[in-house]
């Protein structure tokens, strides 16, 4: 029998969903795997170049003190001078992580919590990103570019034989409690791109999606916008997003910059990812780190 | 004799400093230190109540789109809802890396570069916080409420004895490339304060500094606002940041959350803090973890 | 018989409510009351040292480019220098002007609009400050400092008769289409109070405004922040706000700084205000003119 | 004699400049101008799709709270219901002025102030756009679609014989203290034009700038985003803005919104803008006045 969902699986009151997959085994089996000692940020650069969808703005980075200002005149008490920034960004920018409150339908959102929780004047009082554990766990390359002998083009689904086919291509079974990251080679043709689209690109459909919550993965990542294929295999909007974040309680991982570890060969490593803890934050840029 | 300083101890464009001393050997024994496989977070919450110095404005969150859009009528095509949101904030907030950009005298940088490179128009274009690696490396506790039997009071100095007293109490060498996290009781005591001080707290003095300098740690890290003491014990302004950022090229963490560390009564442990990417800032904040 | 409110006096898709008030023959009255041609700025100066409410974060401003940046050595074609910059505020700032939809109860807003006319995602689609024109028209100073000989205390309540003693003392009867400015003495008390307290204060209660709401002026103002009387003199939460805005649709002007008026020992002048046309906005900053 | 800038003619402390040109007897001939008492915004709306050059991140306006918060269950105490909202925004953005500091050469400023007062601790601590007092004086506008009988071209120079010709056709002659309004067409020109090029247009060459400087006009505005003509017509770089922003202490009013005016018929008319005085900066977008 198919399941629908992994509502109350871990009660009601449950907010880390798939992450609850991650136990003190999980975490051991993963720093086990370390053998050079490599370290690998998997993670795009932050700046007002990072592309966006043109619904929203890129970041903003701006000086509120700086070397220019000490050339200018200003004052260094006792020989000091420091500078300092802000920035202003969406919080789906680069590679980033969609926090279990920020997709849904039918006005509920993972574990049944009403969609009235997520609010302007509070952000998501429920399935905020601050309730994500820091993701201490086994990663799993699923290389499609390898499969297929070549990057994917813009809408090209990834299949659940696909995935099965990436597995064993990398000689591994995908296990609970596993960071999944699929490469289909998106992010590295996007680069010098100037005007990226956020509306075509290779990516899974629901079938292979399903195929990731029945192996009971923590997290799904890719190097792609939206971890799914666009436009959407079926009439639905977003349903991969549907299925892994509402009903089944796993967070995506988008814009994952995986070209090091391709480069590296390995398969299966320490994934670590620790989002910001922003209260009732739908997501959060962060920087994945593989260690080899 | 005393070194000044680690110029160009990596040549002259090395833009990573003390992070250097982290190399495949650290990362190794770091990973086989995890024992039991728990895994804590050890940063603040960060929202529009983190306290922030009185110059500096707080976090604000700002949604985009949320439940109650979808309340009010809003469009939900095939039935997808989702929500989304946008940050403003100062890097240099709640727990966070200082950049090696971020201090500095006589208009030199660390490992020699100008200070003219730190600019409005580009940011930092030397020794910004994307140059920083991720941080994998064995992490060491120092407590010092357990060396005093007490919360430090502002403006207490650590001193290199009570570093030794600590690692003493710890039953560890502080070595290459460690990662050294101090507990002042600092951030404890701020629960519930409404208008937190960040003028006077207790920290380490230059000397302290200087200890840890020489033991070539990779990161100093604390539990309070700005690892040193405040007041400053010299003349000097901010003295430990200038010895330690700008002539040693050693990365600080502040505002370390480490009440579920201390809990855990682990002094060693693998430490993992991986930074935002964002290209030319000062420092960015974070949520370093500990596996135990 | 006391008329309820101004709904569908001016049609059932009106959105500029009192501001009807003013036609032609006020504007031309308005313009022949100019004698002496000086001109008056009546706003506060805008800053990050511009008090607001503690719930809002102030003006935050920051320079995109320049003077340092040329002093550290940006580059100048041509010879040519510039400096650019960026604000980030709340729009009920400093001296600024609440527009139709930024008040209202029962779910309904001036003139009958849904409260779900004001979302996330498009702002005010109804009765948002790009709706009103700019306000050109007589303007009269009722200045309750006057009246009473002294700076008004905090919680001091302004009544009907203290408004016409004030319209008696100024030789004046207010009349259709007046922008009226009450001078409690507030913003004068505050210059230099560190923490302004915004939850205390002078200003007018519900039957002063219905006062004014019945002599059909077009807009009140006042050099508090709420133009009503803080605490509520009633059990209702902003029961001026509700009166004016929502019922009888007058927007209000809050923050008004009008020592430069009260200098000049004007009470009818012409008055000139043009919010800023942002789009779906509850209100805006801006910088009332008087000409004398 | 060409006079080479207006420094020092008000004197050594002036941050005015030309605005200084507007007196009692400018501010009573404007108002004595009103006829039909008709009040018209030449004011671009605001909002994220109001075009920015692409070096610039346009307007992005964030609802705090909203009626969807309701519409999803926030209380509303005492029946009462508010939204409230805040901006972030480039200050050249729109309809807006440049103040003294947007622009200058050889390290000096209008009237000798050192570039080295513009920086981004303080923003400009000399001709901020909170030293321009607001402008009430004479509109005129010089309508060049009406003298060649078309929109401009992008790239097409308004040369001084040009402005003599389009002052001819209205019937005016150009006077100390006046606002000299330039439609080009270019902004009407832009409607529904995805991707606005801020790098071509057309505009006044250095020549008709200081034909205008000579007739100790108060402020030069016109329907483009840079008031010269684009690319510049010389070989220096925004030449029109280093004449008259740095030379004689003329503000530009850039991006205005004439169509209103233009459908009027009228060529002269009371003009009133009034920045929003932010401490410091180098702009402000605002919504001029014409009253007719």
């Amino acid at each position: 029998m198919m399941i629908e969902n992994t509502w109350s699986r871990w009660g009601p009151d449950d907010e880390r969903g798939s992450l609850n997959f991650i136990g003190p085994d999980q975490v051991r089996r993963a720093t086990a795997l370390v053998q050079t000692g490599e370290v690998l940020r998997l993670a795009q650069l932050l700046s007002s170049k990072t592309p966006v969808p043109s619904h929203r703005c890129g970041l903003q980075h701006f000086m509120g003190r700086d070397g220019g200002d000490y050339a200018a005149g200003a004052g260094r008490p006792g020989g000091f001078q420091f500078a300092e920034d802000s920035v202003i960004m969406p919080l789906h920018i680069g590679t980033h992580v969609d926090a279990l409150c920020h997709a849904w339908y039918d006005d509920k959102l993972f574990n049944g919590f009403s969609s009235h929780t997520v609010r302007s004047t509070t952000g998501a009082s429920k399935l905020g990103v601050e309730k994500m554990p820091p993701i201490v766990t086994r990663g799993v390359l699923l290389d499609m570019v390898r499969v297929r002998g070549r990057v994917l083009v813009p809408g090209e689904v990834v299949s659940r034989a696909d995935l099965e086919a990436a597995a064993a291509l990398a000689g591994l079974q995908i296990e609970r409690g596993d960071a999944v990251l699929l490469r289909t080679g998106w992010l590295e043709s996007q680069k010098g791109v100037k005007n990226v689209s956020f509306d075509v690109e290779p990516g899974i459909d629901v079938d292979a999606a399903r195929w990731l919550a029945e192996r009971e993965v923590a997290v799904v990542g890719a190097d792609n916008f939206a971890v799914e294929v666009l436009p959407f295999a079926t009439g639905a909007v977003f349903p991969v997003h549907q299925l892994l974040i509402r009903d089944f309680g796993v967070p995506l991982l988008e814009g994952l910059m995986l070209d090091p570890l391709v480069a590296s060969g390995r398969f299966e490593f320490l994934f670590v990812a620790s989002a910001l803890p922003i209260v009732g934050a739908t997501g959060s840029p962060l920087a994945p780190v593989a260690v080899l």
